[in-house]
């Protein structure tokens, strides 16, 4: 088969996504039916997997490079909400055409975030249909207590990682909304380039009483972070980490709904008992990235929301809903 | 929400996939950002991940309760090549609508054999977009040489579970290539319900030299196994199991057709070395599925098909092309 011809099936696999792992724990990878992977015998199995749509989790046109790298990214974001240490991937791939071009792109995005994780690519499906890609991601984490989202307890102070609603912002960007320029060049690169938590999410790990990544927005994921815990929470609007790019580029009213509903943002939404916090602010000070103290987990009140909005003290509504594929808009 | 609005991601979520699991070494399951798994100390681990993509895999109108059950038999049957104890299973959703009459019937396709092989279901994803269906398994082996694609030398007997290319015969009963009645019955269900032949698996583990499921055609897959084995084949034709209800409704040449290039059938197709065939064939006489001997593992020729037709003796040649998805048809 030479190269003028679109590559058939078993040719993509071989040409784009078999590449010799630096990995001694694959036993067996790309090519059988299965791989065959060595967990350490002291590690717990962590498992994740996530799936992206074109045209849902991407706009039409979104560069190949990107879009490999976002498959995996979500994907070690929810590796990262666990504290565990990433592995293995799989990548099921449905593509429309075989596009050599599009293949070389896609896979040195994935490729290259793999590396940098020290991830194996071990198996996966190349199949023709709509663009369509799930990445599943295996990691360890030690034994002992989990790190869940179900862990707050009343009095823990609440945190996020990284500056939320920037991604959310960067989409705008890429759907026409603003002039270009610096501001909305970082904003466009936060959506297309999220950076999963890892090394933040292991710090906290023994550190933090729950977590979870920030996919679907920062209300709606407290909210659910909430009712895992059977507690309640106040957010505090002012203490939100603020933007410069989104605010030089979108009004105030705009920039805490990017915050507070955008999803993409990939950055850790975690509570720390209040005994802990001098711990976790010696471990993190100075690390990339930032983390902000945005609220306090509650009591459960059922005549309140899961999650109170207070600006400077006073209850405040906003729209409380992140964001549900199967919802009514 | 009540249950006359179309369930939500969440919702579809805890309704239709969170079930408690009778297995100890789910230590979390859905509803967390990643699910936490047990591995035994003395197993290595074997993942697979397959994709159906409606209108590819299966054709627009097939059941929900057949495409949920495909769904997690394919990957079943990746499993059973490797000789591999199913554990685990995550299933990403692609739906175009949120649908309570197909999910129930869906979940209730995959959950049923779910529980047959004693797999949990720990994670995934439901997104909105074209019907594509990916699972990814996770399943157990012991320490020890593995089961593989490659293991076959000259000399070795070449095997096949059950009747291959009954699945594609059932595929053209669908399409409404024949008449209706108890062979078209047959033949269509062959289709719709693939039995992953876990059980045959684990028994060839240690006694087959090599292994894989048929899932792109016989011929095919033969060739892989040859590729991966750096050994040629003969197939003998005139051995191949005879399908009644295939007879019944096509032809010689179409059942032939079927039988070697015809995809679905998921039987396992592997070698035995002829020292091991009388221990090989004591072990599998009366069980369910039969397996039929096919042909014989030769030296590689550079000069000879990888897989060599015979028919009565006499080299004739048949097309021979498997399933591939981006080749040109």
């Amino acid at each position: 088969m030479t190269s003028a011809i679109p590559p058939g099936e078993f040719e993509i696999i071989a040409r784009y996504f078999s590449r010799a792992s630096r990995r001694s724990d694959v036993l067996l990878g790309i090519g059988d039916d299965a791989a065959l992977l060595q967990v350490p015998s002291d590690r717990r199995l962590v498992a994740a997997m996530d799936t992206l749509v074109e045209g849902v989790h991407f706009p039409v046109g979104t560069g190949a490079r990107s879009i490999g790298h976002r498959a995996l990214a979500v994907n070690l974001s929810d590796l990262a909400a666990m504290g565990a240490e990433p592995a293995w991937a799989l990548l099921s791939l449905s593509l429309p055409e075989s596009n050599a071009e599009w293949l070389a792109e896609f896979s040195k995005g994935l490729h290259d975030l793999a590396q940098r994780y020290n991830v194996a690519l071990v198996g996966g499906d190349t199949v023709r249909g709509p663009l369509v890609i799930t990445v599943q991601v295996l990691g360890f984490i030690e034994a002992g207590p989990a790190l869940t989202r179900g862990g707050a307890r009343p009095g823990d102070l609440i945190y996020v990682s990284g500056i939320p609603g920037e991604a959310a912002a960067g989409l705008a960007v890429i759907q026409g909304q603003t002039v270009e320029g610096e501001d909305s060049e970082l904003l466009r690169h936060r959506f297309n380039w999220p950076e999963p938590r890892v090394q933040l999410g292991q710090t906290l790990r023994t550190l933090a009483s729950a977590a979870m990544d920030v996919s679907d927005g920062l209300l709606g994921d407290l909210g659910k972070l909430c009712q895992a815990s059977a507690c309640s929470a106040q957010l505090e609007l002012e203490r939100l980490p603020a933007s410069p790019s989104m605010r030089a580029l979108f009004d105030v009213a705009a920039s805490e709904r990017f915050a507070l509903l955008g999803g993409d943002d990939y950055e850790l939404l975690f509570t720390v008992a209040a005994g802990r916090v001098p711990e976790f602010e010696a471990l993190v000070q100075n690390t990339e990235p930032g983390c902000t103290r945005i609220g306090r987990i509650t009591q459960r009140d059922p005549g309140q929301a899961v999650v109170q909005c207070l600006r400077d003290g006073r209850a405040v509504v906003v729209p409380a809903t992140g964001y549900d594929h199967f919802s009514k808009a």
